[in-house]
């Protein structure tokens, strides 16, 4: 058995954003050299989301919306967690809405993907640097 | 290590379809001659959702009438995805909250479930054939 | 490769809880001697799940108060599963709405998380004693 770890950053420049990194998952998955196998990716924190959807302008514009209609940023007051001097109730929810993490099958060396399924990182709390987690097992 | 990989198709009759792929999973298992191992189950696409739930009328019921509340289909005005003159912004958004995909455990040749554990793929935009991929590895 | 299988026990003392079930985890990746590898936590059961989230007051209070609202307990007609009997015919959505399951990766022999990653399980159908899967393969 073979297995792989990695470390992916990003920096959102805004608080909400949805950003492509099926690249960089793809590039890991090459690196690793296995080529079947599973492909866990999640981020290492808990007010971000990594999830798979459609890489189509109008629904990402609905993603943000819908997770804001769902879990509001504002009132902060809306959120018990923010009495701690965050600002960032409302990302733990939107993460939980999104869930956490995706798996991916490895199939002949590349991530086992159809035609439109593309890997996002949701940031709900930006913009400081975040790190998502790439582990792949497999031979 | 074994791998195994196979896509179940299914093709639900109507646009909004929960459906049951528990014989399909565990005949895949059975195929594959893996024991011991993980079985990675998704949809191929984006507008569909694998999940585990309960196989009773009304829990199959709820799940219906709830993704339409969270999530509705009309008016399609609501989602800036139909303005490409689709009609599925919806499906997107029912899938991030249903869950892409399911994992699960595979123990003694067979999928390592509870009593009331059968897996679903939830059909958001029917009514074409989708594909489902079951990847497994193990030994 | 290696292969370990474990259940956990949890016992709420009210209908809805949110259990922090890290240091059973951790304890099962160290009773597997697996270094590298993939463990998948989940319910055995469709009325509960387990995620990962921040072990903070606050914030433990906001997914309960929001998981509650999403999918309210009460009015008990409001669910047609409850028809059968039941009273759990929300337990079914907020399960769906937190998922069913983590995957986490094993790093050097322990469960490869950051800082404010804990793990879960969330009891949306107490007070009776609850199984959780816990399943890991790898070397």
């Amino acid at each position: 058995m073979k297995h792989f770890r990695k470390e992916l950053t990003v920096e959102a420049e805004t608080r909400f954003a949805l950003i492509n990194i099926t690249d960089q998952v793809e590039d890991a998955i090459r690196e690793s050299n296995i080529v079947e196998g599973l492909c866990l990716v999640s981020p290492i924190h808990v007010t971000g989301s990594c999830f798979i959807g459609d890489n189509e302008k109008g629904s990402i514009a609905d993603i943000a919306k819908w997770a804001e209609k769902m879990a509001p940023h504002e009132p902060l007051t809306l959120w018990r967690h923010n009495e701690s001097g965050e600002e960032n109730g409302d990302a733990t929810l939107k993460r939980h809405l999104m869930g956490r993490e995706v798996v991916i099958a490895v199939t002949g060396g590349k991530a086992d993907f159809g035609t439109w399924e593309q890997v996002f990182y949701g940031e709900f709390d930006g913009t400081t640097p975040k790190n998502i987690l790439v582990k792949i097992i497999g031979e």
